[in-house]
């Protein structure tokens, strides 16, 4: 389905430099993999969790030379600052099928990330397939209204990393046209929509775990929050991105005591499923 | 709600041992934790993955001094043999609503699982509630079908963990009257029922992480398997249990190439959440 080109592919002399390639690249250093934290995707004054992710999983696929994540999980330690980090990485095990890999996310000795991991090639896996579920339907990316355009409407804030993608969501998601949040006892939140990064990076497996974290949180639906903080994401990565938009949907059904989870499904336009995420996250009131 | 005692409690001299006190316990020593792993949680010849999980999620109790596991992820790294354990942990941090801790599962300086884990106190979460789900309905315990009584008649071989839980299936689970496996296609692929521990100890939240890894494969259903083995699971526990049965659904509707996802929730019988779990497994064939 073409859906129009990038706007930094149509002019490319010279090529265009990818923020999600560039934010994320590392280099191999004595005890690790050498990077840089930059501040583009950040959500007030912390970097993205699902930038951080990839950033960890990045040096995990560098350190057990294989080809895509099939499972992460991060659990954060600390924010980090926007400068230099250090990923640590220890290849558990190495098996035909996968390689299980732990990694320490550091600046300056802080610890801000530990991640676990199981990482393969998705094309070489073998065995029966047997689908029960398919992606939401909602309108186009076309019909679907830019988050950017929603949030200068209604006059909300709108964090840094939210210009590293084009995220556009689904046109009756309650939020969008509702000044005052709007409360729907008993129906779970949901937040639905396309996304693809705004400079015409094309998606690949890794980036699937900054996306699964890139949407606003379906509790902004429902409740005056004014920070919901994740304690743990995990992502199960179960197909690679065609190019082209990604549909992500994404639920909340028990907000108990102040935690809660939401769980998402990304889908690719060709309607195959692509990941599977789950974060635990904290309500936190406004200051 | 009454459902009558377990024998363990009516003859209560001397105090009977619970199974799983006994199989997790833990002693603090130089380095980490010993323990042993027992043989009575075996499903052929590997011991069961949330029994594993459990006991890792003791030691990371115990070193963060923390009384309810929130988010646990274990990677499942080498196959643990019936012996000596010893669990090194590493508290990442230590907040005022929740530790992060690392822990590495190993024997004989081989390593079995790796875990990393959000700890805190339930009883202590502060924040909105807000639901938008339910317990499946399915009859109570006594109108279900032992695990124990299906297998034997229908001649299928009980795995050695089966023996530690009273294991009750919703009578109209496909797998427990068909003798060959039933195919249902574009439906998930389900389990439900009610557990306890066999031997009358009533559950924890500790004692959750187990539960969630303890009804059969849903993937049973369906398709003539070898083994299911649990790449990565991952446990939110979200209510302390109340004594008596836990009522476990799970759910399938994602098998790629071999590679599944189970998505299990753990209810109480008063109708609380308890816990979401959620694994990532791998369908071998028969040998």
């Amino acid at each position: 389905m073409d859906r129009g080109g990038h706007a930094g592919r149509d002019h490319a002399s010279p090529l265009p430099v990818s923020e999600f390639e560039a934010d994320t690249a590392l280099e191999a250093v004595e005890g690790g993999f050498a990077g840089e934290i930059t501040a583009r995707w950040n959500v007030g004054g912390n970097p993205n969790g699902g930038y951080l992710m990839a950033l960890a999983a990045r040096a995990m696929l560098a350190a057990s030379r294989r080809a895509d994540p099939l499972s992460v999980t991060a659990h954060y330690v600390t924010a980090p600052v926007p400068g230099p980090v250090i990923v640590r990485t220890e290849t558990a095990r190495a098996g035909r099928r996968y390689s299980t890999v732990a990694a320490t996310v550091a600046q300056d000795g802080h610890q801000r990330l530990r991640v676990l991991g199981a990482l393969g090639e998705l094309d070489r896996m073998q065995g029966p397939t047997r689908l029960a579920g398919s992606p939401p339907r909602i309108p186009p990316p076309e019909e679907c209204v830019p988050l950017l355009q929603a949030s200068e409407r209604s006059g909300s804030w709108v964090p840094e990393v939210m210009n590293r993608y084009d995220l556009r969501l689904a046109p009756d998601d309650l939020w969008i046209d509702s000044g005052a949040p709007g409360v729907v006892d008993e129906a779970p939140l949901t937040v639905t929509g396309w996304i693809r990064f705004a400079d015409g990076t094309e998606p690949s497996t890794l980036s699937l775990l900054a996306f699964s974290d890139a949407f606003p949180p379906t509790v902004l639906n429902a409740l005056d929050v004014g920070w919901v903080p994740t304690v743990e994401l995990t992502v199960h990565v179960r197909g690679r991105p065609a190019p082209g938009w990604v549909l992500g949907t994404f639920r909340t059904r028990f907000l108990v005591d102040g935690l809660l989870e939401e769980d998402g499904e990304l889908w690719g336009e060709d309607g195959r499923l692509l990941a599977l995420a789950r974060q635990l996250a904290l309500v936190l009131p406004r200051r």
